[in-house]
């Protein structure tokens, strides 16, 4: 027996794109690892009617569950719980209890700069601490209450989340504990999902092998497959209930038999963990013109990195990579800023000035202007350098506006990086 | 008169999280400008039954106009076109010439690795060149062509557009221009939009502002207003009518007399703006620490910031803190990395070895690791260095994970330089 689900997004600053949904997307990682099948997410503004029909089609479309997120808040134009309990036909009852306990998390936060017996702040309280008849109310993480509404005829089951992210996500162990969503997904299916990332393969490429793929293995349509490009990488996700494990595969052996040296990762690792177990207990400098800091920023991105980060330049301007990492200035005048040997220098330079044991650079034509015919927008020069080996260097030309140009190039250099710190000595 | 319009997002790697969608709110910021309400945002995968619920769905609230992003491809799960053909009414029809545009286009792009004339590849041009009988094709940027449908009765106008957001993108204006949406357009409001940015106000804050304004300002309710919370930054964004402007003035006076010191911007500006403003020819370097390249990829972000970006030092190492930018060895075993001293001296170290006029440090603790009863986890301490006046420190303390510190920290740091710069020299 298969769980669907809808999620519905509400507020006016998703659906006017001011802010991007970060929402929608978790909870449909979340509900896909417990094996319910996500049909729709919808996004709609603060208005009741707009939500209401959202709910309606989801329910007319016949979901087991529904999760909206948003419009929780003390002000006005959150209105998710009274339009849900309006939805469902549920008269709406205040919580003595849980108005206090909004009240002692507000005393507690903004101390004695709010007095929260006045009027408006006493005011948005309450309005958060009215639950739907026959509903279970999720305690919050910020100051909104999450509600649980158990199915009804006709009617999903109703879980309604905060939008903050960081409180929705805080919240949403409750909210699957809760009975009646429980009860909902133990009729959900035991599904897998197996990823495959790909450097330097097209996606028109990989379309052509799965087509032939889905005329030699049998049993191929039991594969869900969805392919996307992030980054210049290309991901490939399959999902499949666990009986279909062999024709997954069979899948991945082929796959692996056509594009084995653009294929990185199988197990859902990343570039950045290959780059770490290449380090194998090496430390990195960077040195960054046209990513002005991408690179650097990407290795510190994850906790611990200070272990194998040394840190890197953003030589920006010709007297940076003099000054700072020895760039010579005849080999800029000489060969231009953008040239393998200025990038062959940077590394070097960074190299030795920070002490580490591997340094990478980059200095390219981000664009829009600054191309030239010899060096077009999207030209980019690597130079990678490895203690006790000849320094590398790679000339590329990237597609795309300047971010586009900048995101290539940032993941680019990671994968350079991999290659040459596991090819073998000369 | 007031056009609706809907707004249906597919494809199975957004509706599953995989990538985050930025066809959704890149096209409702452009229909909103054309002064077009957008009520609904719908995601849903490659499956044709969910598609279908979603266009009738849309339909039947009564849009006039949908837009549809994705599954144009010439992949056998891309099957938009045909979707919504079948959801009109409307029989494919191959188009002879346009299968003959696409096939050299791929001609040209990929040349002689691909035969346009084997057999997946052309019936993968093929599948791309159906076209709904009635229907008005738009030149494909990519390989593959958008559709315009017109309105028949009971059903909106519906445009198709591709997924890679390049694509829709270069497409929109042909889309735009097509008679049956032309029509569409020609019956929409003329709205405006406003918005204020404001740093270091409570969310809370300005929604008790907001209600007091409520009851003190005549019409306010002509007024449709947003905020949201970003990196720190909270914006509050304002549509209204032409007519309603005057209301709107009375709003902004009202904000500004209360909380004038937080609002930095009126007119849409961005702190980046007011930073390059504020710099008025002088030339700036970065030295990071916790923030790891952040700030620096930001200032490196727009084209032409090479005229005042020197560069930046990631001295993510004790000894790259002192080689670099000569942060004296005894004042970090002294006051410990994370200090006002050490911030002090790697802004001036950057300032000196950058050769800049101006200079900012952060020197962090990021977490989850690394914080100390004295020091958590979320301490920053950041440096101003100016030339000709003495520099600057401040600490702060950050609240929430390691990435949500290092994009807090990198917006303050654009506002302390803001600050600073415009304050009189002493």
């Amino acid at each position: 027996m298969s769980v669907r689900a809808g999620i519905v997004v509400t507020g006016t600053e998703v659906l006017t794109g001011r802010i991007s949904d970060q929402n929608g997307p978790w909870v449909s990682e979340r509900l896909l690892d417990l094996g319910v099948d996500v049909a729709h997410i919808t996004i709609c503004g603060d208005r009741p009617a707009d939500l209401t029909a959202q709910l309606r089609f989801l329910a007319e479309v016949g979901v087991d569950l529904i999760v909206t997120t948003g419009g929780l808040g003390p002000t006005a134009d959150d209105l998710t719980v009274a339009t849900v309990a309006g939805f469902c036909g549920r008269e709406l009852l205040l919580d003595a209890e849980l108005e206090e306990h909004i009240a002692s998390i507000i005393r507690r936060w903004r101390g004695a700069t709010v007095d929260v017996d006045a009027g408006p702040t006493r005011a948005g309280i309450r309005k958060q601490a009215y639950v739907p008849v026959g509903a279970v109310a999720i305690p919050p993480t910020g100051t909104a209450p999450g509600v649980v509404i158990p199915p009804a005829t006709g009617l999903p089951a109703i879980v309604i989340l905060p939008g903050p992210p960081g409180e929705l996500q805080a919240m949403w162990p409750a909210a699957v504990a809760a009975p009646a969503v429980a009860e909902v997904l133990s009729h959900a299916d035991d599904l897998q999902q197996a990823t495959i990332r790909a450097y330097g393969l097209q996606e028109a490429e990989l379309a052509e092998t799965l087509r032939s793929a889905e005329a030699e293995i049998a049993d191929f349509d039991r594969l869900e497959i969805t392919t996307c490009l992030r980054r210049g990488e290309l991901d490939m996700v399959t999902r499949f209930a666990a009986g279909d494990a062999p024709v997954y595969d069979a899948l991945l052996a082929y796959l692996t038999e056509r594009h084995g040296p653009q294929i990185f990762s199988t197990d859902g690792s990343t570039i950045e963990d290959h780059l770490i177990g290449a380090l194998d207990g090496r430390v990195i400098a960077t040195a960054e013109s046209c990513t002005g800091g991408l690179i650097a920023a990407r290795l510190t991105d994850r906790p611990g990195s200070s272990a194998y980060v040394m840190g890197g330049v953003v030589s920006y301007s010709n007297e940076a990579k003099t000054d700072l990492i020895d760039v010579p200035a005849v080999l800029i005048a000489t060969h231009g800023a953008v040239s393998e040997e200025v990038a062959a220098a940077m590394a070097e330079g960074a190299r030795g000035r920070l002490r580490a044991d591997v340094a990478v650079s980059t200095t390219g034509i981000a664009g829009p202007d600054g191309g030239t015919e010899d060096k077009p927008v999207g030209t980019v020069c690597f130079g990678i350098a490895i203690a006790g080996r000849p320094t590398v260097t790679v000339r590329r030309r990237f597609p795309g506006d300047r971010e586009r140009v900048r995101a290539l190039t940032t993941t680019a250099a990671l994968h350079l990086l991999v290659r040459e710190l596991r090819s073998p000595a000369p």
